[in-house]
């Protein structure tokens, strides 16, 4: 099911071609998922911004490996629920070296959070000083 | 505030006193974060269970390295919304060794992950057959 | 899939029946979704409620337009991770009005405050004191 | 910090006293809660309305004991991270009658489940045919 | 769709084996269902953990009933959103007695509860010194 | 509490010094909240990068009013816990317009909201027919 059709390569925009252009090209592989083809769906600018932001925050070269970047986002999708995010980025960084064992430690993390997470939130854990940071200086 | 009042050393029973002892010799720190001690306040066989599986799954060595490990950890917790643990875990990756740029793309990459969480949501883009995995074999 | 039979319209009880003549006669249509053939096939009591309420909600005219009152349903339903809702109401938006232009806009504010919730979540970031209402008289 | 101000008794609207006076009278006490006297600051139509929802659905004799009641919106609250609501039915719980054995099993539960809710969630667990509740008739 | 294809009978390792034995012994049934079949396709360690851990928190006798704890587990994986989790525990919930009444009673109060924890998230209600369990003792 | 300490102007790096500048001339005021202060003393190429992405969403003139458009923003917030964000929008909503007759509609939206999410989710309800938007072409 979905609420915005995803756009087949022949029903793209020229400004929605050119960013699927430049996902192939950065990428090197044909395939384009249907994220980008439902955002080219809906709106122009929002596809050009997302995929502009997302080059920029998981291709820039930086201090995370790029395997580590995608178990990061994994992490994060698997905690806000979303089925599509959890597949296309379990791909992802399988594509980018996440072998089984470093996949069964990842699913073995985001389980331990999600449960100390409920626990701290049903005890109201009060914040120890020690993990403050402090306050703006005046 | 809270809900369950956190223990202080001197009202620990027998069984909770152990793994304080056990949580400071593996941390070779004296201090004890008020998540144990909440635990502490209300049922020590949940206390010794948690204790034993977070350090199973932070604490044996494996393909992830500690930091990465405490970086997934913090993503979830924010994702889920748990400011104790985003405190208590940001202060662990600080102290092995998460610098202040890779501070800085954990939380760019969580941003990033809740942004097209919300737009493949919102859109309810279909999974792309390329992304599944398969049926059991009968 | 389904945890509750969605029930068809001879399969209901008087109670439900009535509600859903009601729900036709409001909407001006013969079609009634699953959400309600679903509350339909588990407790009569509760589809009453949830249709009274809903209709006193979202059809009292008042100082929002009915299709941004649907847009904010969307908001939450992203939000809150359930599909069926964001396809009952995107349907109902668009029925109501919400052009393509609109929808991107409403994504747009949808994805900025859910990157935005998150990096705040994740930094703590303290309340500013301008923010607070204040007390209760005594 | 708050939004809206929560009123104190001097401050009230009549149909909010008159909400107030009902609160006091259903729980024998003269202790009215924030929650209440937060509404009674925003709009007196959706106080009255939720209190007659709350008591209809936490007050009315059936099949759900008082004290179970309080801990399926203990879980509740504490999957949705509502801090708040957390402090308020941990309270309500405890007064009618969860005991301490009692909160420990429902947090090693609510932990339990939050944890294989992540582990469905990460990989993405097709749903059994014995689980399908079917469709509706024709 | 999966991300991680779910294991036949004939595809176990021999610890997953022996772990599909216990779960048919523990349940007196046959039937295995996908939770498990997926993290035999994953990580034997995880699956030996978490089925040894949910026998614990679901298993071992204690103050509440067995359908009580189901109860609480259906409304955790409600609110986290897990579709997988809502459709196995409701299967589990009737097996064990949950009769339709208790289940329309544990959907009101789920929604009832869901409701709340928006309007005290929306109004940021200040927690009642009422509520406030205390500090540790020095 | 907090994980990043906000920075006072005393204390900006040119680069954020410049954000905060464009952020008084935006707003017309001199004041600047502390989400912008932590994310200054955290990294300033998120800072630059969510300031101008959030300018262009929020900023942009378009077919939704600035009040509508804060309006969504508080009910994403709200839905995803965040307190800091539902404090700092609310504020910015009424600054736009929103009357507490609006904000009680709002209000009363997302209770609505968050009740049907959960009762949608907790019977699985299957997607009508009617509301899906179809495949891409080939």
């Amino acid at each position: 099911m979905s609420t915005v059709r995803p756009r087949g390569d022949s029903e793209l925009s020229p400004r929605a071609a050119a960013v699927f252009d430049e996902i192939r090209a950065t990428r090197g592989s044909d395939f384009v998922n249907n994220f980008w083809r439902s955002l080219a769906g809906l709106d122009d600018a929002l596809l050009e911004r997302t995929w502009a932001q997302l080059k920029a925050v998981m291709g820039t070269p930086g201090k995370l490996d790029p395997v580590v970047r995608e178990m990061i986002y994994i992490a994060v999708s698997v905690a806000n629920g979303c089925g599509y995010c959890v597949h296309s980025h379990t791909a992802a960084a399988r594509a980018k070296g996440m072998s089984a064992e470093m996949e069964g430690e990842l699913l073995a993390i985001i389980a331990m959070a999600s449960q100390t997470n409920a626990l701290a939130t049903a005890m109201a854990v009060p914040v120890d000083a020690e993990f403050e940071a402090g306050p703006a200086e005046p």
